[in-house]
């Protein structure tokens, strides 16, 4: 059977050099077809610091000025995305290093600056994804790994959520694909009914479970937005399922599972 | 015939931004297969001077430690190399970014600590070229952008020098196509006689030119590891030529050509 698998890595194990070490090495034993999103990690916040500008912030969100795509673009697509492609290599995994201009892979649109405008950010339509030089890229034995700079195909490149990069290349690539696992790695062993409690991993969740565990206020804040990535990927796209897990969990059969 | 255009464009014209526009443009245009590579330029030391570090220098030369490793993949992998693919997207050229460990493109080997250790800080054999992976993204179309940091296979980035890198990939290329041209793009019409004149091209230099001229003083300094390196292209290898001349010359057939 013809199957892929994508995983995202997120900032926390990304800022954590024993922890990256121990996912790059699982990862590059995965077998198959496989693409890495990786999330960006507090090296950007550090170097926005020591060059001593203030990061803009509207409602706690980060406004993504000009010196701001710079600086994430250095650490982004430099920096921590060389750092895990000559990991990936030295484990023994051919793999790339992408951004979405990189073989025009992902054009993202701006976001509208109305009613927020958070500038130089970018959503990603499953249809904009260049599925056949991904494709392509898989067949030679190449794994992609991407981080979440976007271009806008007109010049300029878009900083953009790494859930919903990870989220839409799923979306996409799981039409050319018999079966397709987006699996979301980061620093907690699943969706937990109590986020204090490492055994209360939530096995299962589909849309209405979602929907209950989110009045009754289980879902905090953060995991939010990753599910809803989720349930997006197993609705609207045709990817089996979606695992969210620790990433030092990456082999293992453990997790959260959600699906339609 | 099966011909591929390597071109180098240096440092002053990545920091002038309309130069690098204008470049950009033309490069976009030129026919057939091609392959850039990118020096540095600036702004990796105004980032080593905005982050408060000093760079280490032995005999004039720079010491790539391990800040300094970190601050040119984020400059030279990151911006300036992503900077490049937007604007060759945005005008029409299909284009990826790559250091040597994409696609485990290139392997450099750390250069000997003995006598001077420069840190890490390497050397490229043209046989430690992936032509395969490199010949299989131009006939998909896509004209592969090489920043200067290779990798060791092991887990390690280095830094080398963009000239050479140049050199060695027309090196290794040209053995698969009928006819390899390498063109260094600078901020200069080509070799002169006179520094000061810019009518003074040398239209021509071979080997015994090239000594000749040197022995005389005519060829200055910083013009000589360009000419060796591409004395060595056209005389390891098969590269039909190279030729040096000025960036906003890049489609004009006018500068210094070098030949056996």
């Amino acid at each position: 059977m013809n199957a892929l698998n994508i995983v995202k890595i997120g900032g926390n194990i990304i800022d954590n050099p024993e922890a990256l070490s121990g996912f790059i090495k699982d990862f590059a034993e995965m077998d198959g077809y496989k693409i890495l999103v990786h999330g960006g990690g507090k090296e950007a916040s550090r170097l926005t610091k020591d060059m001593g500008l203030i990061p803009q912030m509207i409602d706690g969100r980060r406004v993504t000025d000009e010196s701001t795509i710079k600086i994430v673009t250095m650490v982004y697509a430099g920096l921590i995305n060389k750092r895990i492609i000559s990991g990936l290599q030295a484990a023994g995994c051919n793999s790339i290093g992408l951004t979405g201009a990189d073989g025009n892979s992902i054009v993202a649109s701006k976001r509208s600056p109305i009613p927020v405008d958070y500038g130089l950010v970018g959503d990603i339509n499953p249809d904009n994804i260049n599925q056949d030089f991904i494709k392509a890229l898989l067949r030679q034995g190449i794994t992609p790994v991407f981080c979440a700079i976007m271009h806008d195909a007109k010049g300029s490149l878009l900083n953009c959520n790494a859930d919903s990069v990870a989220s839409a290349i799923a979306c996409a690539m799981s039409r050319m694909y018999d079966k397709t696992v987006l699996t979301y790695c980061f620093e907690q062993p699943g969706v937990m009914r109590d986020i204090n409690n490492a055994d209360s991993v939530i096995p299962h969740i589909n849309e209405s479970d979602f929907k209950n565990l989110r009045e009754q206020g289980i879902i905090n804040h953060g995991m939010i937005p990753k599910i809803e990535n989720a349930l997006n990927a197993v609705n609207s796209g045709k990817v089996s399922k979606v695992i969210i897990k620790h990433a030092k969990d990456l082999l293992n059969n453990i997790g959260t599972v959600i699906s339609q």
